[in-house]
């Protein structure tokens, strides 16, 4: 500090030096996406090897910018998973887009704290009004729209919205009977649901033994029955447990199953329990008018999610949650403390997110959302979604013409999921006899599959992901990256192609 | 979408575009910090005047970003409660710095969603080193870091890093004693502890009946007695119940009251409870060797977390939280689906985050602290925070020094806890006979000081936010706005004193 005065901060928001920094940030990034192609898209590093290169601690002067991007490019650029590449077809893309980066931009720049109104109105009531434009885009019935007597709210993620309306769902019910009938409440989901809502259970305090994972088959793609659903819940009821909670999924991780949310909704009215729609995925596919039949019977659910974040360029992280019954989420997850207590609060003419999710803070994600929607508007966000889905049913028709390969599920959206077919293994392997429905086949043919994608994914080339349903690994094709177009597609399968020769000739 | 091919999708990453809109970005955000002096602090609109100017839905055709950063200047900026002005005293500050910015930018365009390690390498391993660097700075115990055993996580609040241990906290005990016994655990804090500890106590499943906020009192500056704690304690196992957990302060909300850690730990070890220190606050200033002592005996804590992005400059949202066990936090926190299965995580050899979270998906958070670790390095940073330090120091001699005003509670670290002293409002009404210490006149001491507050509030020429502590309303004058400088905290404390000459006039 030398000469200066003890009260002499440094400026480091200074405008002059953030104008030539962040202009600079701005063509490093745009030089990211215009190589990002060279790079492999699964980051090819070893555990632990940037602790190798990074110092031990944090440095005592100041290093300049260009020495930071310098490592930047040298260290971290190749530790990892290109997400943005057009040749990421892994788990469900997190698409950016010119309109969400500039609304992060900004969001950052005036980095305020909404969690109240008066904290920042502004923040509060765009999300407000993005999350009725959203509703209505989704065409979602009027008892989810603030318009209409309910509301939502932008989370980080579906695993906050499932845990909130779990919450809501639970205190309900414990309000009524007691905290202490905890280890009564059962929640139901199928064994294609989200691992969120195991995790959102746990946390809840909900009894391990009350979680029902109701079983789904290929045959029925996938999707919880509704039948079996009451058969549990009847059978739960008789042990003198209490039905509290239905997850019900649009387009599943493992293959974009479908439940069918009207015929469970006419189930679970019967016990008066809350239903929550995770659209997380396919929600975005629904603001499609051809696609919006996959939500049908969401009027009889209380709370329905998507993200935003996976195809709707809103950048990580944008959690969209809309409920019926508002009050009940508050009265979950309010808190009054004296140092938040303000008029606007005390008049009930606003709306303090704080009360709406887990954390007090938050991040004014409204305003990408909105940017997005204004700059690209409903008709162009529609043919972007349509082309994904166009490219994946190319891609499906390409896996499906091929009797090397078989579609393990049907495709709804822009995910296809499939296989080396038990049949091309079993012609490879013609020297003995080949049953695939035997135990040691079955576990054969997933070997081989597995292979396959270890071999695709370590060429770099492109990066897809697996799942294993009903015994069966299957690779997934997740299409809907921002830059993919349908030379990625083509180049994709062709990649495939060629590994599965390689594959099928090793090992016959 | 003409004559093009279905499979054609308009590119909305195309790198020129992002060129030239992200650039315009940066001037339009540049712009609005050389203007944020010219607008209200607090923002002066009424709740709803936003769906007054906004239209009802979305553009079904894309607008052009000018129009929308017209409509941001227009109608956004005068919602804004403006947390990056220099006169923005409200809260704790969250402060922006050009590192963080460029920290948030490139976090942003990678868009990466580091889940787990093979999800995005550098994610994971830059996360697991600055989270070491960071407590190398804080002379954390070594048991708390990587390098020692223990391990740390970038969360995005306090909120989530307390909920997260006290899962922790109810699992370890739970698996012993079984689930059934949940309403027997007890957690304790003091009055002054973060309502975020209440909140996650009820999302946990603690009984509301087992949740202890122990009295504290303004004669012992408002900390945790290990005394009333011990004996606490000792009357709900009387009681049969369970001791869990204790949620430790150093620097509270109300008035950054430090409760003493060592002697609390000596009262929990006896009973084998967890100690969580919630340092959100004051643990940036804890990185100054003279603050240090604050967080004196946090070894016997079980977990310590703070935020960087309070006072060390990475922008909302950047919460560090270590622990000892990580192994025991990780085994209430993960889930282990087949879609997220790979040999990375079956080697045991790398950290998976999803693990040591709520949420599945996160942001690349670590990118912002390392860029601000290094682009200031910890000797500006430490000056930085003696600064605002100093200035909060120079704002307490003025208020102490001013006989129409008292400090309420001590100050520690950049926040003043002060109100017109009950003197002062006596002499203005010296036509009555007045006794500060009478139930009326004690409410009308509170009455008169908001009052003032809420004149400087209206102003817009700064903003402060309030507390209550011992019945007493309190104006908080936190300080360490990134751009506030002495110039600002003297002409706030002029702003003050004219209010206060008004008011003590107008209630004579």
């Amino acid at each position: 500090m030398g000469s200066q005065s003890i009260y002499t901060k440094e400026n480091l928001l200074d405008s002059n030096e953030f104008r030539k920094k962040a202009h600079m940030m701005v063509d490093f990034i745009a030089d990211y996406y215009e190589n990002i192609e060279k790079y492999p898209v699964l980051s090819q590093v070893a555990p632990g090897y940037l602790k190798n290169v990074l110092p031990k601690s944090a440095p005592y002067c100041p290093e300049p910018i260009e020495s930071i991007l310098k490592d930047v490019q040298e260290h971290i650029v190749p530790g990892l998973t290109h997400w943005q590449s057009p040749n990421f077809f892994a788990y469900f893309p997190a698409n950016s887009s010119i309109a969400g980066f500039l609304g992060e931009m900004l969001a950052t720049g005036f980095n305020v704290v909404g969690f109240n109104w008066v904290s920042s109105p502004a923040a509060s009531e765009l999300e407000s009004i993005v999350i009725d434009w959203l509703g209505q885009m989704l065409v979602l019935p009027k008892s989810f729209l603030f318009s209409g007597g309910g509301g939502g709210v932008i989370h980080g993620s579906s695993c906050e919205a499932i845990l909130c309306t779990l919450l809501t769902a639970r205190d309900l019910v414990l309000n009524t009977i007691g905290s202490d009938s905890i280890g009564k409440l059962v929640v139901y989901c199928s064994d294609q649901t989200h691992s969120a809502f195991q995790k959102a259970s746990q946390i809840a305090g909900i009894h391990s033994r009350n979680f029902r994972a109701i079983k789904t088959t290929r045959s029925t793609s996938f999707a919880l029955s509704p039948h079996l659903l009451r058969s549990t819940i009847c059978s739960d009821i008789e042990d003198g447990l209490i039905p509290l909670y239905l997850c019900a999924t649009v387009g599943t991780t493992s293959t974009a199953a479908v439940d069918p949310l009207g015929s469970l909704c006419n189930v679970t009215k019967d016990y008066g329990m809350w239903v929550h729609v995770d659209a997380a995925y396919a929600g975005s596919a629904c603001i499609c008018p051809e696609f919006h039949h996959f939500i049908d019977g969401v009027e009889g659910a209380n709370s329905f999610s998507f993200n935003p974040h996976k195809l709707l360029f809103t950048m990580l992280d944008c959690c969209c949650l809309w409920v019926k019954d508002s009050n009940a989420l508050i009265k979950s997850l309010s808190t009054s403390p004296e140092y938040l207590r303000n008029k606007a609060t005390d008049s009930k003419q606003v709306v303090d997110y704080k009360d709406w999710q887990i954390s007090l803070s938050r991040r004014f994600r409204a305003m990408k959302l909105w940017i997005v929607l204004r700059s690209y508007g409903v008709e162009k966000l529609r043919n972007v979604l349509r082309s994904n889905v166009a490219l994946a049913k190319l891609f499906e028709e390409l896996v499906a013409t091929d009797n090397k390969f078989e579609i393990v599920a049907p495709r709804k959206f822009s995910l296809v999921c499939f296989r080396i077919s038990p049949s091309a293994i079993s012609k490879a392997k013609s020297s003995i006899i080949f049953n695939s429905k035997s135990e040691t086949n079955k576990s054969y043919i997933n070997e081989i599959n597995n292979k396959l994608l270890e071999s695709i994914n370590s060429s770099g080339g492109l990066y897809m992901t697996p799942t294993v349903v009903e015994g069966v690994f299957v690779l997934r094709c997740a299409i809907g990256a921002t830059l993919t177009q349908e030379a990625h597609v083509r180049m994709a399968w062709n990649v495939i192609k060629k590994h599965a020769d390689v594959i099928l000739n090793m090992h016959v």
